[in-house]
């Protein structure tokens, strides 16, 4: 008898990505899958990917519907899930792939979202100093942004060793299917092939203070960002260039040495070898996430760049990634590093 | 203890997309990795998404560092695994994902690949008729070329039923990795991008023959293959569309219900629900291949359509299709019907 | 003075293609252009890449904004231009980039389209033995669809000449404008990247029955088609391959020579030299056609493929070549042959 | 009689873009093309898109065949060009695509190339005060490298406004046509679709000098630029996201007053209407730049993005502008705003 796991929102990228691990994963049992719009539907007409999978039939998203599992996994619109998670008892292990309850601060949800502040749950993101004791012990996980993964990855071994100005620079490329499966014209094919754009430039972007609140914790400071997402003519994958002020004196290789010390022993996180930078590609469909770091001596300047796949180590990936800790399974049960390339 | 498995010529995209499956795989370990002028470096270095691999070290392709394994798989160029076919003793399985074993006839592997005939083993399409106990029986596989693989299985429900006229026109649209990692001008990403481009055209390409074949074999008459290869800008997959002539009196409803039979049970060979149409995307990773046949009343003709990620049921997760039946494991063992999508 | 065009649909992907090869000829002017529900919005928030062209506000599509102009092109769904073809004064030329005038045959216009028959305007494919003339002549014109310019282009010299049976098989992979500006699921760049697929299959696709009709009028007697569209990870082009069983007795210089006849002098179709095969993104932004024939002497076949631009030689470009025919300028005049590449 | 060109280094990316860009000049007429080790080649075989030139044969790179012309447009590898400048006379105009002469600082020429400085041309880039008069006075052009373009396009009005630290953070995205034609495994279709990676990270990259040299000759005062350059999935474009830290007390109306000063009535720059962003596939193949700025208040950064045509307006197209002013001829003529989008 396997962990029954039920996925609220099944009919998107985000719901479709956690099916896909779910049904790799040694442990889990796939119970109930449901949608709104599309609730009543095959499975495989709207991911006709998931081949084992496509005769479920997607069930209304309703507390009744999600009651009776061990795991649900939300994957609703931003604002959606907070209704549930009074709902469900305390013996279900509730995961939420949305921004519901990220953020601690609630002006800054409300600043950014615009509605009322659901509460904050353990953000899982198990490479944060001293998460990993946190997400052993919660019912709770709140999975993070999948922007807000590349970026805390990229930076938070710079300014956890005290070597970088609590002021970043982000511009991050992602693959479309961060932008969801609503059809929007500028989301067309023939309009995103062959082309880069930037979009929510400025500090609007709802993921900025999501990045300000995990890089602030570790630095110890305040920490800023100013980010600006770009789209890039590819489905999946993010690429993050970070970079921020080298404190002073800070050389090259004691950089290196502040990431190599944060990630050594992280299954999911690679410090890349000297001279080789990430490409999205390496971590297509893995739960992995690729890691460089310079010193600009010329700029005074750390650049961090991080490539992930969104929809595995940005969200579904690092979704089971955190279950797994909750559940008391291996962390990496289920999960590989091995991307899907060329 | 694990089937020790060795990968001869482990530097290219097929040897990677070996790797890539064994590693996801219960029962297989790997030994000896190889390459030709790549020896002697890092695999991290070339396959840089083989996270978990990336320490070993490619060996140079000789019989030595292939001997001592239970399985070898061969991704050499054509020609050059015949040589190593004696020197491995019959206790050794031998998975040869090049051409050099797959036609029975001397004359036909001496007009397309112009050297000398290295012999005949049997091929490694478990869903052709037989073929599956053959394959249990043998200790030498030779692996379906990546389109003959996408048009055996789109075309020969017809021809075994001898529903369709033996004269068949192919037309297929394969991904960049098809042509291998040998850099070439018109392969550049510049190039190709935005961009599909015929080659090979007039019956040239050397799959011709091997599409002949096995066609031949289920239909028990010749059978002509026009056949022209398209290059499509995407990394992987091919779409192989495939069409003869009607025989007199055959009805859709027996059409689809040959094919119904033929793919009943086959776990990796789908037959689309009526009215969807195959995407390579749906199988990227996968070693699914998506089928779907239409009976074009007013031309009176067949036309039949199958999706196949050409590096995964097209190369490396056929091989290891084909490897688990010789070996006596369950033939499903480590390979996915789930395609890593959008 | 120029010449006073209006573009009705300047909405669209056709529409915004005539707009942009209309603002590279020297001889018009562009005076009123539509829109459906987009009337009142400016043409730059849809038409963002026709820069000189942005501070233009889109009128209604009505007969009142469309008169007063020597030349109207339309770009309307089908169906939609015959209400406005008695109501535009026979001084006025009209260039219909639609399907609405391109069928002789009512019963197949029925059959493909469902609605009633609007009439039949001279076939806008100056390339077509005859048709040149008939061109110059006209003040209506049906400009051929995407799919079947570039069957026309790729078989008519072998029907023509009589030397290919008159069953001719087409496979041909689009890009994704070809589909237009609707914003639909299987469109969403997140889908259509890394993928071919197949729609349309059995011989329903509605370019079919016009593609009958211009090869058989060459032919000299009825030639069936059967079509097999696919949608090919590019914004732009096509790539038609297109065989045909050979008449007995053929020899591929035979074979060369009907397509070097038919194809000496003309301005934007070129026989490519022998042994290079067409590329789609060679055409892109051009009105060229790239073909290339071989005769598969194992499979008694012609394979012939043409390369285009679906929106420019398929579309816009061709509309305004017929255009300059029917108004006594050069046929060239504004247009290039020369793509944007790489 | 046109103006006569020659084109040394027509084998590649930027010479077939200088070929194709002066094909539609109406004033230039194309002399002698040149090669390296293509030389004696039919220009068809290497640039098959600009079917006008197909039959003109590559001559070798030579003083000799340089000679007799009214411009020579050099693009050729860095450090080539400099051996013909002091061999082709002053009566001929010489523009250099290379690095050659555009910096000023022979300390950063060395560090940055390696090489012999072979001096400094006025730099080519026509909307930089000052630079305008400039051109109309010289017979020698540095065209601007495609980086140092978009990013001096994003950021010249805020430097020269003096609203802007000069420390500047620049992130850019750029299709791979930028990496040139000769054949690398990094650069392969299969290895760059689907794929962002970033490179030349840490302010190494050869165009970090070029930027800080004309940022800084605008701001008055030395100007710090820390360069990241990525790779996207695209063959043409390039999307310069830049930022700096806004001077006190700048607000957001004064930071857009600057921009839109700065290129009120610049025939090839738009500043974007408020709210929209650019994208790279509006200026395919045209000679235009967009560029959109916003004032980040939250972390007091003003964020400046520009989207080119790395081969058009960051080549040849601005090449062919700055030529224009040079020879005495209007500044547009020949050149289009107009992009080939979808």
């Amino acid at each position: 008898m396997g962990i029954r796991a039920a996925v609220a929102g099944a009919s998107g990228y985000a719901g479709g990505e956690i099916l896909r691990v779910l049904a790799g994963h040694p442990e889990f049992e796939i119970g109930t899958v449901t949608a709104g719009s599309n609730a009543g539907r095959r499975l495989g007409e709207l991911q006709p990917h998931l081949r084992s999978l496509a005769d479920r039939t997607l069930a209304p998203t309703t507390p009744e519907a999600l009651t009776g599992h061990d795991v649900v996994f939300f994957a609703l619109p931003h604002g959606e899930s907070g209704a549930y998670a009074g709902l469900l008892g305390d013996e279900t292990l509730l995961v939420d792939c949305g921004a519901d309850f990220r953020l601690a601060d609630p002006a800054a949800w409300a600043s950014f979202y615009g509605s009322e502040h659901a509460g904050t749950w353990p953000y899982g993101l198990p490479e944060l100093p001293g998460q990993r004791d946190l997400l052993r012990r919660t019912d709770r996980i709140a999975v993070p942004g999948c922007y807000p993964t590349s970026v805390a990855l990229a930076m938070f071994p710079a300014l956890a060793a005290g070597v970088a100005e609590p002021d970043v620079v982000v511009v991050a490329a992602s693959g479309t299917s961060g932008a969801g499966k609503a059809p929007k014209p500028h989301l067309l094919g023939s309009e995103v092939m062959g082309s880069v754009s930037a979009y929510g430039v400025g500090g609007v972007h709802r993921h900025t203070p999501e990045m300000e609140q995990s890089l602030s914790a570790v630095a110890g400071e305040p920490v800023t960002v100013s980010f600006t997402p770009t789209l890039a003519p590819m489905s999946r994958g993010i690429l993050a260039t970070c970079t921020a002020k080298a404190r002073p004196g800070l050389t090259a290789p004691r950089l290196r040495e502040a990431y190599a010390a944060a990630y050594d022993g992280e299954p999911f996180v690679e410090l890349l070898p000297e001279g080789t930078w990430p490409a999205t590609a390496m971590t297509l469909g893995a739960n992995s996430a690729l890691v460089q770091v310079a010193l600009d001596e010329r700029a005074g300047r750390i650049v961090a760049v991080a490539a992930i796949d969104n929809l595995t180590k940005g969200t579904a990936g690092g979704a089971v990634q955190s279950a797994n800790l909750a559940l008391g399974l291996p962390e990496t049960l289920g999960l590989t590093t091995i991307g899907v390339a060329p």
